[in-house]
Protein backbone atom coordinates (compact mmCIF):
# COMPACT_ATOMS: atom_id res chain seq x y z
CA UNK A 1 0.00 0.00 0.00
CA UNK A 2 1.51 3.44 -1.07
CA UNK A 3 2.37 5.82 1.72
CA UNK A 4 0.30 8.83 2.31
CA UNK A 5 1.40 13.02 0.99
CA UNK A 6 0.17 15.05 3.45
CA UNK A 7 -0.79 18.78 3.74
CA UNK A 8 -2.02 20.82 6.74
CA UNK A 9 -4.25 23.41 6.31
CA UNK A 10 -6.53 25.66 9.25
CA UNK A 11 -10.51 26.28 9.00
CA UNK A 12 -11.15 29.78 7.75
CA UNK A 13 -14.60 31.06 9.06
CA UNK A 14 -15.95 31.94 5.94
CA UNK A 15 -16.01 28.32 5.59
CA UNK A 16 -18.93 27.59 7.92
CA UNK A 17 -22.15 27.59 7.35
CA UNK A 18 -25.21 28.96 9.29
CA UNK A 19 -24.62 25.60 11.41
CA UNK A 20 -21.45 26.83 12.63
CA UNK A 21 -19.61 23.86 10.74
CA UNK A 22 -17.93 23.62 7.38
CA UNK A 23 -20.06 23.26 4.71
CA UNK A 24 -19.99 19.70 2.57
CA UNK A 25 -18.93 21.65 -0.38
CA UNK A 26 -15.61 23.12 1.41
CA UNK A 27 -14.25 20.05 1.84
CA UNK A 28 -14.52 18.82 -2.23
CA UNK A 29 -12.13 22.31 -2.21
CA UNK A 30 -9.54 21.33 0.53
CA UNK A 31 -9.66 17.47 -1.25
CA UNK A 32 -8.59 18.95 -4.39
CA UNK A 33 -6.17 21.71 -3.28
CA UNK A 34 -4.63 18.19 -1.62
CA UNK A 35 -4.69 15.94 -4.55
CA UNK A 36 -3.09 19.54 -6.66
CA UNK A 37 -0.27 19.77 -3.74
CA UNK A 38 0.41 15.72 -4.29
CA UNK A 39 0.42 16.28 -8.19
CA UNK A 40 3.05 19.03 -7.74
CA UNK A 41 5.05 17.02 -5.08
CA UNK A 42 5.34 14.68 -8.21
CA UNK A 43 5.87 17.32 -10.78
CA UNK A 44 2.51 17.39 -12.24
CA UNK A 45 1.74 20.84 -12.57
CA UNK A 46 -2.22 20.92 -13.27
CA UNK A 47 -2.25 24.30 -14.43
CA UNK A 48 0.56 23.69 -16.50
CA UNK A 49 -0.68 20.99 -18.09
CA UNK A 50 -4.43 22.75 -18.69
CA UNK A 51 -2.47 25.06 -21.24
CA UNK A 52 -0.82 22.15 -23.27
CA UNK A 53 -4.33 21.17 -23.48
CA UNK A 54 -4.13 18.28 -21.17
CA UNK A 55 -6.45 18.35 -18.45
CA UNK A 56 -7.33 16.12 -15.36
CA UNK A 57 -11.09 15.97 -14.47
CA UNK A 58 -13.06 14.38 -11.87
CA UNK A 59 -15.43 11.70 -13.05
CA UNK A 60 -17.00 10.27 -9.56
CA UNK A 61 -16.58 11.48 -5.89
CA UNK A 62 -17.37 9.60 -3.09
CA UNK A 63 -17.20 11.45 0.39
CA UNK A 64 -18.60 9.57 3.65
CA UNK A 65 -18.79 12.37 5.95
CA UNK A 66 -18.26 11.40 9.57
CA UNK A 67 -17.64 14.78 12.24
CA UNK A 68 -17.54 18.19 11.29
CA UNK A 69 -14.81 20.46 11.32
CA UNK A 70 -15.53 24.28 13.35
CA UNK A 71 -14.15 27.63 13.58
CA UNK A 72 -10.21 27.37 14.20
CA UNK A 73 -9.47 23.57 13.61
CA UNK A 74 -6.42 22.57 12.47
CA UNK A 75 -6.75 19.44 10.15
CA UNK A 76 -4.33 17.36 7.56
CA UNK A 77 -5.58 16.06 4.36
CA UNK A 78 -3.97 12.79 3.80
CA UNK A 79 -4.07 11.71 -0.02
CA UNK A 80 -2.75 8.38 -2.10
CA UNK A 81 -3.11 7.50 -5.51
CA UNK A 82 -3.60 4.22 -7.71
CA UNK A 83 -4.15 3.09 -10.98
CA UNK A 84 -7.74 1.55 -11.87
CA UNK A 85 -7.73 0.04 -15.58
CA UNK A 86 -6.05 1.50 -18.18
CA UNK A 87 -7.08 4.96 -18.10
CA UNK A 88 -8.87 5.67 -14.63
CA UNK A 89 -6.74 7.22 -11.19
CA UNK A 90 -7.93 6.63 -8.00
CA UNK A 91 -7.55 8.94 -4.98
CA UNK A 92 -8.08 7.77 -1.75
CA UNK A 93 -8.10 10.58 0.65
CA UNK A 94 -9.17 11.55 4.31
CA UNK A 95 -9.26 14.63 6.48
CA UNK A 96 -7.91 14.22 9.86
CA UNK A 97 -8.47 16.60 12.60
CA UNK A 98 -5.40 17.61 14.89
CA UNK A 99 -4.04 17.22 17.46
CA UNK A 100 -6.31 14.04 18.01
CA UNK A 101 -6.50 12.90 14.26
CA UNK A 102 -10.05 11.91 14.34
CA UNK A 103 -11.27 11.26 10.53
CA UNK A 104 -13.68 13.65 9.78
CA UNK A 105 -14.06 12.51 5.60
CA UNK A 106 -12.84 9.93 3.85
CA UNK A 107 -13.14 10.05 0.32
CA UNK A 108 -12.45 8.56 -3.18
CA UNK A 109 -12.02 10.39 -6.68
CA UNK A 110 -12.12 8.61 -9.57
CA UNK A 111 -11.04 10.98 -12.75
CA UNK A 112 -9.40 10.33 -16.20
CA UNK A 113 -6.62 12.29 -18.03
CA UNK A 114 -7.71 14.21 -21.07
CA UNK A 115 -5.70 14.86 -24.11
CA UNK A 116 -7.75 17.89 -26.29
CA UNK A 117 -10.68 16.44 -24.98
CA UNK A 118 -9.99 12.28 -25.29
CA UNK A 119 -9.32 9.87 -22.37
CA UNK A 120 -5.87 9.21 -22.81
CA UNK A 121 -3.49 7.33 -20.59
CA UNK A 122 -2.39 8.69 -17.15
CA UNK A 123 1.46 8.53 -18.46
CA UNK A 124 0.11 11.42 -20.79
CA UNK A 125 -0.04 13.79 -17.74
CA UNK A 126 3.76 12.60 -16.21
CA UNK A 127 1.97 10.43 -13.74
CA UNK A 128 4.21 7.83 -13.94
CA UNK A 129 2.44 5.28 -10.87
CA UNK A 130 5.19 3.28 -10.66
CA UNK A 131 7.29 6.04 -10.11
CA UNK A 132 5.30 7.88 -7.61
CA UNK A 133 4.82 5.00 -5.38
CA UNK A 134 8.75 4.42 -5.42
CA UNK A 135 9.11 8.60 -5.14
CA UNK A 136 6.61 8.44 -1.99
CA UNK B 1 -41.49 6.12 -7.97
CA UNK B 2 -42.00 9.85 -6.96
CA UNK B 3 -42.23 13.16 -9.20
CA UNK B 4 -38.94 15.22 -9.47
CA UNK B 5 -39.04 18.88 -8.14
CA UNK B 6 -37.47 20.77 -10.46
CA UNK B 7 -35.33 24.14 -9.81
CA UNK B 8 -33.44 26.34 -12.61
CA UNK B 9 -30.45 27.71 -12.45
CA UNK B 10 -27.94 29.43 -14.77
CA UNK B 11 -24.19 29.20 -14.68
CA UNK B 12 -22.38 32.28 -12.65
CA UNK B 13 -18.71 33.36 -14.32
CA UNK B 14 -17.12 33.46 -11.04
CA UNK B 15 -18.33 29.13 -11.05
CA UNK B 16 -16.08 28.47 -13.26
CA UNK B 17 -12.18 27.50 -13.04
CA UNK B 18 -9.20 27.66 -15.33
CA UNK B 19 -10.17 25.22 -17.19
CA UNK B 20 -12.94 27.28 -18.30
CA UNK B 21 -16.04 24.78 -16.58
CA UNK B 22 -17.87 24.97 -13.07
CA UNK B 23 -15.18 23.76 -10.52
CA UNK B 24 -16.52 20.49 -9.35
CA UNK B 25 -16.96 21.74 -6.21
CA UNK B 26 -19.94 24.11 -7.34
CA UNK B 27 -22.32 21.31 -8.18
CA UNK B 28 -22.78 20.24 -4.33
CA UNK B 29 -23.67 24.15 -4.33
CA UNK B 30 -25.94 23.69 -6.71
CA UNK B 31 -27.56 19.87 -5.16
CA UNK B 32 -28.02 21.53 -1.65
CA UNK B 33 -29.68 24.60 -2.96
CA UNK B 34 -31.81 22.22 -4.69
CA UNK B 35 -32.68 20.08 -1.83
CA UNK B 36 -33.31 23.29 0.28
CA UNK B 37 -35.60 24.50 -2.21
CA UNK B 38 -37.25 20.73 -2.45
CA UNK B 39 -37.62 20.93 1.57
CA UNK B 40 -39.18 24.40 1.52
CA UNK B 41 -41.82 23.38 -1.27
CA UNK B 42 -42.90 20.92 1.44
CA UNK B 43 -42.80 23.53 4.44
CA UNK B 44 -39.54 22.08 5.87
CA UNK B 45 -37.32 25.50 6.21
CA UNK B 46 -33.77 24.21 6.77
CA UNK B 47 -32.59 27.63 8.54
CA UNK B 48 -35.51 27.61 10.96
CA UNK B 49 -35.31 24.29 11.80
CA UNK B 50 -31.47 24.81 12.75
CA UNK B 51 -32.71 27.64 15.36
CA UNK B 52 -34.88 24.69 16.86
CA UNK B 53 -31.65 22.75 17.13
CA UNK B 54 -32.82 20.32 14.27
CA UNK B 55 -30.56 19.30 11.59
CA UNK B 56 -30.78 17.85 8.38
CA UNK B 57 -26.96 16.53 8.05
CA UNK B 58 -25.21 14.53 4.90
CA UNK B 59 -23.35 11.85 5.65
CA UNK B 60 -22.66 10.36 2.16
CA UNK B 61 -22.13 11.96 -1.00
CA UNK B 62 -21.66 10.06 -4.70
CA UNK B 63 -21.53 12.43 -7.60
CA UNK B 64 -20.65 11.17 -10.91
CA UNK B 65 -19.72 13.55 -13.33
CA UNK B 66 -20.60 13.24 -16.88
CA UNK B 67 -20.13 16.73 -18.86
CA UNK B 68 -19.25 20.04 -17.57
CA UNK B 69 -21.18 23.37 -17.37
CA UNK B 70 -19.81 26.38 -18.96
CA UNK B 71 -20.26 30.19 -19.35
CA UNK B 72 -24.07 30.84 -19.70
CA UNK B 73 -25.28 27.22 -19.65
CA UNK B 74 -28.88 27.17 -18.32
CA UNK B 75 -29.93 23.98 -16.65
CA UNK B 76 -31.95 22.55 -14.42
CA UNK B 77 -31.82 20.15 -11.09
CA UNK B 78 -34.07 17.25 -10.31
CA UNK B 79 -34.96 16.20 -7.03
CA UNK B 80 -36.47 13.30 -5.49
CA UNK B 81 -36.48 11.67 -1.81
CA UNK B 82 -37.03 8.49 -0.22
CA UNK B 83 -36.52 6.66 3.38
CA UNK B 84 -33.77 4.40 3.80
CA UNK B 85 -34.74 2.54 7.17
CA UNK B 86 -35.64 4.39 9.79
CA UNK B 87 -33.43 7.73 10.31
CA UNK B 88 -31.60 7.67 6.75
CA UNK B 89 -32.81 10.24 3.95
CA UNK B 90 -31.50 9.90 0.34
CA UNK B 91 -32.24 12.14 -2.16
CA UNK B 92 -31.75 11.20 -5.79
CA UNK B 93 -30.62 14.33 -8.06
CA UNK B 94 -29.63 15.39 -12.01
CA UNK B 95 -28.58 17.99 -13.08
CA UNK B 96 -29.64 18.73 -16.90
CA UNK B 97 -28.51 21.31 -19.21
CA UNK B 98 -30.84 23.11 -21.42
CA UNK B 99 -32.05 22.91 -23.37
CA UNK B 100 -30.68 19.73 -24.38
CA UNK B 101 -31.76 17.64 -21.21
CA UNK B 102 -28.04 16.42 -21.81
CA UNK B 103 -27.31 14.88 -17.79
CA UNK B 104 -24.41 16.27 -16.14
CA UNK B 105 -24.47 14.71 -13.03
CA UNK B 106 -26.15 12.12 -11.13
CA UNK B 107 -26.41 12.01 -7.67
CA UNK B 108 -27.06 10.47 -4.45
CA UNK B 109 -26.90 12.12 -1.05
CA UNK B 110 -27.57 10.67 1.87
CA UNK B 111 -28.59 12.41 5.26
CA UNK B 112 -30.29 12.28 8.96
CA UNK B 113 -31.80 14.09 10.73
CA UNK B 114 -30.33 15.35 14.14
CA UNK B 115 -31.89 16.54 16.78
CA UNK B 116 -29.32 18.27 19.54
CA UNK B 117 -27.01 15.89 17.99
CA UNK B 118 -28.36 13.21 17.72
CA UNK B 119 -29.86 10.68 15.05
CA UNK B 120 -33.52 10.76 14.90
CA UNK B 121 -36.83 9.63 12.41
CA UNK B 122 -37.25 12.37 9.61
CA UNK B 123 -40.95 13.00 10.94
CA UNK B 124 -38.94 15.17 13.93
CA UNK B 125 -37.76 17.93 10.75
CA UNK B 126 -41.37 17.83 9.65
CA UNK B 127 -40.23 15.01 6.51
CA UNK B 128 -43.56 13.13 6.34
CA UNK B 129 -42.65 11.08 3.26
CA UNK B 130 -45.82 9.73 2.57
CA UNK B 131 -47.20 13.48 2.86
CA UNK B 132 -44.24 14.45 0.56
CA UNK B 133 -44.27 11.72 -1.85
CA UNK B 134 -48.43 12.74 -2.18
CA UNK B 135 -48.12 16.49 -2.27
CA UNK B 136 -45.63 15.89 -5.48
CA UNK C 1 -28.30 59.35 -15.82
CA UNK C 2 -28.29 56.17 -17.58
CA UNK C 3 -31.23 53.79 -17.04
CA UNK C 4 -30.52 50.62 -14.91
CA UNK C 5 -30.28 46.98 -15.96
CA UNK C 6 -31.38 44.62 -13.53
CA UNK C 7 -31.54 41.36 -12.90
CA UNK C 8 -33.14 39.35 -10.00
CA UNK C 9 -31.70 36.57 -7.43
CA UNK C 10 -32.70 34.59 -4.84
CA UNK C 11 -29.76 34.25 -1.67
CA UNK C 12 -28.80 30.45 -1.21
CA UNK C 13 -27.99 29.31 2.00
CA UNK C 14 -24.50 28.21 0.93
CA UNK C 15 -24.11 31.83 0.94
CA UNK C 16 -24.75 32.26 4.62
CA UNK C 17 -22.20 32.31 7.16
CA UNK C 18 -22.43 31.19 10.61
CA UNK C 19 -24.11 34.68 11.58
CA UNK C 20 -27.06 33.56 9.47
CA UNK C 21 -26.43 36.30 6.96
CA UNK C 22 -25.09 36.45 3.09
CA UNK C 23 -20.85 36.19 4.01
CA UNK C 24 -19.65 39.67 2.45
CA UNK C 25 -17.55 38.21 0.11
CA UNK C 26 -20.69 36.69 -1.72
CA UNK C 27 -21.73 39.98 -2.01
CA UNK C 28 -18.71 40.66 -5.01
CA UNK C 29 -19.96 37.69 -6.25
CA UNK C 30 -23.39 38.88 -7.00
CA UNK C 31 -21.89 42.12 -8.74
CA UNK C 32 -19.88 40.30 -10.78
CA UNK C 33 -22.42 38.21 -12.04
CA UNK C 34 -24.69 41.14 -12.70
CA UNK C 35 -22.20 43.02 -14.35
CA UNK C 36 -21.03 39.99 -16.90
CA UNK C 37 -25.16 39.98 -17.75
CA UNK C 38 -25.08 43.74 -18.25
CA UNK C 39 -22.70 43.05 -20.58
CA UNK C 40 -23.92 40.22 -22.35
CA UNK C 41 -27.17 42.16 -22.54
CA UNK C 42 -25.37 44.79 -23.99
CA UNK C 43 -23.19 41.92 -26.47
CA UNK C 44 -20.25 42.05 -25.04
CA UNK C 45 -19.17 38.38 -23.75
CA UNK C 46 -16.64 38.11 -20.83
CA UNK C 47 -15.61 34.49 -21.52
CA UNK C 48 -15.27 34.93 -25.07
CA UNK C 49 -13.12 38.08 -25.30
CA UNK C 50 -10.98 36.20 -22.65
CA UNK C 51 -10.42 33.44 -25.44
CA UNK C 52 -9.29 36.45 -27.67
CA UNK C 53 -6.69 38.14 -24.92
CA UNK C 54 -9.06 40.42 -23.91
CA UNK C 55 -9.54 41.00 -20.65
CA UNK C 56 -11.60 43.22 -18.56
CA UNK C 57 -10.03 44.07 -14.66
CA UNK C 58 -11.26 45.72 -11.95
CA UNK C 59 -8.72 47.69 -10.42
CA UNK C 60 -10.78 49.36 -7.38
CA UNK C 61 -13.79 47.99 -5.33
CA UNK C 62 -15.70 50.32 -2.77
CA UNK C 63 -19.07 48.60 -1.27
CA UNK C 64 -21.07 50.24 1.57
CA UNK C 65 -22.89 47.42 3.38
CA UNK C 66 -26.45 49.25 4.67
CA UNK C 67 -27.68 45.88 5.76
CA UNK C 68 -27.76 41.95 5.35
CA UNK C 69 -29.44 39.40 3.14
CA UNK C 70 -30.84 36.34 5.41
CA UNK C 71 -31.77 32.83 4.16
CA UNK C 72 -34.85 32.95 1.43
CA UNK C 73 -33.85 36.41 0.68
CA UNK C 74 -34.59 37.82 -3.03
CA UNK C 75 -33.19 40.67 -4.18
CA UNK C 76 -32.11 42.81 -7.33
CA UNK C 77 -29.00 43.39 -8.46
CA UNK C 78 -29.09 47.16 -10.76
CA UNK C 79 -26.36 48.00 -12.75
CA UNK C 80 -25.47 51.08 -14.64
CA UNK C 81 -21.73 52.20 -16.24
CA UNK C 82 -19.96 55.30 -17.43
CA UNK C 83 -16.63 55.93 -18.68
CA UNK C 84 -14.06 57.70 -16.90
CA UNK C 85 -11.01 59.31 -18.85
CA UNK C 86 -10.06 57.05 -21.56
CA UNK C 87 -9.49 53.87 -20.37
CA UNK C 88 -11.42 53.36 -16.99
CA UNK C 89 -14.60 52.33 -16.90
CA UNK C 90 -17.23 52.71 -14.03
CA UNK C 91 -19.95 50.52 -12.54
CA UNK C 92 -22.47 51.23 -10.33
CA UNK C 93 -24.33 48.81 -8.68
CA UNK C 94 -27.03 48.60 -6.35
CA UNK C 95 -28.90 45.55 -4.46
CA UNK C 96 -31.80 45.81 -2.81
CA UNK C 97 -33.66 43.24 -1.57
CA UNK C 98 -37.20 42.31 -2.92
CA UNK C 99 -39.96 43.23 -2.25
CA UNK C 100 -39.56 46.05 0.12
CA UNK C 101 -36.86 47.45 -2.37
CA UNK C 102 -34.78 47.95 0.91
CA UNK C 103 -30.97 49.17 -0.28
CA UNK C 104 -28.35 46.47 1.17
CA UNK C 105 -25.40 47.37 -1.07
CA UNK C 106 -24.07 50.39 -2.71
CA UNK C 107 -20.93 49.44 -4.94
CA UNK C 108 -18.42 51.58 -6.90
CA UNK C 109 -16.67 49.09 -9.41
CA UNK C 110 -14.15 50.45 -11.35
CA UNK C 111 -11.91 47.95 -14.26
CA UNK C 112 -10.09 48.55 -17.23
CA UNK C 113 -10.20 47.08 -20.24
CA UNK C 114 -6.88 45.17 -21.04
CA UNK C 115 -5.63 43.43 -24.78
CA UNK C 116 -2.83 41.09 -24.00
CA UNK C 117 -2.45 42.55 -20.78
CA UNK C 118 -1.78 45.94 -21.71
CA UNK C 119 -4.81 48.99 -20.52
CA UNK C 120 -6.38 49.95 -24.06
CA UNK C 121 -10.08 52.05 -24.96
CA UNK C 122 -13.09 50.26 -23.34
CA UNK C 123 -14.27 49.92 -27.22
CA UNK C 124 -11.90 47.20 -27.94
CA UNK C 125 -13.97 45.00 -25.83
CA UNK C 126 -16.84 46.37 -27.81
CA UNK C 127 -18.06 48.59 -24.97
CA UNK C 128 -19.66 50.94 -27.10
CA UNK C 129 -20.53 53.92 -24.30
CA UNK C 130 -22.52 55.75 -26.06
CA UNK C 131 -23.97 53.07 -27.65
CA UNK C 132 -24.76 51.23 -24.79
CA UNK C 133 -26.77 54.43 -22.75
CA UNK C 134 -28.91 54.33 -25.77
CA UNK C 135 -29.62 50.74 -25.98
CA UNK C 136 -31.09 51.06 -22.16
CA UNK D 1 1.81 53.82 13.27
CA UNK D 2 1.28 50.18 14.73
CA UNK D 3 3.00 47.16 13.76
CA UNK D 4 1.21 45.01 11.30
CA UNK D 5 0.49 41.24 12.04
CA UNK D 6 0.79 38.88 8.85
CA UNK D 7 -0.31 35.67 8.32
CA UNK D 8 1.27 34.08 5.08
CA UNK D 9 -0.97 31.49 2.67
CA UNK D 10 -0.87 30.16 -0.68
CA UNK D 11 -3.54 30.46 -3.34
CA UNK D 12 -5.17 27.24 -4.46
CA UNK D 13 -6.29 25.93 -7.80
CA UNK D 14 -9.88 26.34 -6.90
CA UNK D 15 -9.67 30.26 -6.52
CA UNK D 16 -8.77 30.60 -10.01
CA UNK D 17 -10.92 31.99 -12.16
CA UNK D 18 -11.15 31.45 -16.07
CA UNK D 19 -8.88 33.61 -16.77
CA UNK D 20 -6.40 32.24 -14.63
CA UNK D 21 -6.11 34.76 -11.66
CA UNK D 22 -7.34 34.53 -8.03
CA UNK D 23 -10.96 35.90 -8.58
CA UNK D 24 -11.66 39.48 -7.29
CA UNK D 25 -14.46 38.32 -4.48
CA UNK D 26 -11.73 35.55 -2.75
CA UNK D 27 -9.32 38.38 -1.34
CA UNK D 28 -12.35 39.48 0.27
CA UNK D 29 -11.92 36.13 1.97
CA UNK D 30 -8.48 35.92 2.22
CA UNK D 31 -8.37 39.35 4.09
CA UNK D 32 -11.46 38.11 6.35
CA UNK D 33 -9.31 35.46 7.53
CA UNK D 34 -6.10 37.41 8.07
CA UNK D 35 -8.44 39.72 10.29
CA UNK D 36 -10.26 37.13 12.43
CA UNK D 37 -6.15 35.76 13.07
CA UNK D 38 -5.68 39.26 13.92
CA UNK D 39 -8.31 39.12 16.21
CA UNK D 40 -8.06 35.62 17.54
CA UNK D 41 -3.67 36.92 18.07
CA UNK D 42 -5.51 39.44 20.40
CA UNK D 43 -7.91 37.11 22.40
CA UNK D 44 -10.88 38.30 20.68
CA UNK D 45 -12.68 35.43 19.45
CA UNK D 46 -15.45 35.83 16.53
CA UNK D 47 -17.24 32.38 16.53
CA UNK D 48 -17.74 33.00 20.10
CA UNK D 49 -18.39 36.26 20.03
CA UNK D 50 -21.40 35.79 17.61
CA UNK D 51 -22.70 33.20 20.51
CA UNK D 52 -23.25 35.62 23.16
CA UNK D 53 -24.85 37.73 20.56
CA UNK D 54 -21.84 40.21 19.82
CA UNK D 55 -20.83 40.94 15.85
CA UNK D 56 -18.46 42.67 14.20
CA UNK D 57 -20.14 43.75 10.88
CA UNK D 58 -18.12 45.25 7.78
CA UNK D 59 -19.61 48.55 6.84
CA UNK D 60 -17.65 49.57 3.92
CA UNK D 61 -14.80 47.80 1.98
CA UNK D 62 -12.22 49.84 -0.27
CA UNK D 63 -9.81 47.35 -2.21
CA UNK D 64 -7.42 48.33 -5.13
CA UNK D 65 -6.27 45.38 -6.81
CA UNK D 66 -3.02 46.23 -8.18
CA UNK D 67 -1.79 42.83 -9.49
CA UNK D 68 -3.14 39.57 -10.05
CA UNK D 69 -1.84 36.34 -7.51
CA UNK D 70 -1.74 33.15 -10.19
CA UNK D 71 -1.47 29.37 -9.57
CA UNK D 72 1.03 28.26 -6.87
CA UNK D 73 1.61 31.95 -5.86
CA UNK D 74 2.74 32.16 -1.83
CA UNK D 75 1.92 35.18 -0.20
CA UNK D 76 1.31 37.39 3.00
CA UNK D 77 -1.67 39.51 4.40
CA UNK D 78 -0.58 42.06 6.51
CA UNK D 79 -3.38 43.49 8.69
CA UNK D 80 -3.55 46.92 11.05
CA UNK D 81 -6.21 48.55 13.13
CA UNK D 82 -7.46 51.69 14.22
CA UNK D 83 -9.80 53.24 16.09
CA UNK D 84 -12.46 56.11 13.84
CA UNK D 85 -14.85 57.97 16.28
CA UNK D 86 -16.34 55.94 19.26
CA UNK D 87 -17.46 53.36 17.47
CA UNK D 88 -15.87 52.88 14.17
CA UNK D 89 -12.99 49.99 13.39
CA UNK D 90 -10.92 50.23 10.85
CA UNK D 91 -7.96 47.60 9.63
CA UNK D 92 -5.62 48.60 7.27
CA UNK D 93 -4.68 45.50 5.25
CA UNK D 94 -2.37 44.56 2.28
CA UNK D 95 -1.67 41.56 0.57
CA UNK D 96 2.06 41.04 -0.66
CA UNK D 97 3.19 38.09 -3.21
CA UNK D 98 6.52 36.54 -2.00
CA UNK D 99 9.35 36.38 -2.55
CA UNK D 100 9.12 39.98 -4.48
CA UNK D 101 7.37 41.25 -1.84
CA UNK D 102 5.00 43.29 -4.67
CA UNK D 103 1.39 44.72 -3.34
CA UNK D 104 -1.34 43.11 -4.75
CA UNK D 105 -4.09 44.35 -3.14
CA UNK D 106 -4.62 47.04 -0.54
CA UNK D 107 -7.32 47.42 1.66
CA UNK D 108 -9.34 49.66 4.09
CA UNK D 109 -12.04 47.74 5.68
CA UNK D 110 -14.25 49.61 8.28
CA UNK D 111 -16.42 47.87 10.64
CA UNK D 112 -18.77 48.22 13.61
CA UNK D 113 -19.14 45.69 16.98
CA UNK D 114 -23.18 45.32 16.97
CA UNK D 115 -24.28 43.83 20.34
CA UNK D 116 -27.78 42.42 19.97
CA UNK D 117 -27.97 44.17 16.93
CA UNK D 118 -26.86 48.20 17.94
CA UNK D 119 -23.51 49.32 17.64
CA UNK D 120 -21.73 49.55 20.49
CA UNK D 121 -17.95 50.38 21.97
CA UNK D 122 -14.93 48.10 20.17
CA UNK D 123 -14.00 47.25 23.74
CA UNK D 124 -17.89 45.39 24.05
CA UNK D 125 -15.90 42.94 22.14
CA UNK D 126 -12.91 42.97 23.89
CA UNK D 127 -11.35 45.23 21.44
CA UNK D 128 -8.94 47.48 23.79
CA UNK D 129 -7.07 49.76 20.76
CA UNK D 130 -4.57 50.69 23.62
CA UNK D 131 -4.07 47.66 24.28
CA UNK D 132 -3.66 45.73 21.06
CA UNK D 133 -1.19 48.40 19.69
CA UNK D 134 0.63 47.57 22.83
CA UNK D 135 0.84 44.19 22.08
CA UNK D 136 1.89 43.92 18.51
Amino acid sequence: MPQEYEIELKVRDYELDLQGIVNNSVYQNYLEHARHEYLLAHNVDFAALHAERIDLVVTRVEIDYKDSLKSQDRFVVKTSMSKEGNVRIVFHQRIERLPDQKTMIAAKITGVCLKCGRPSRPETAGLELQELQEIQ
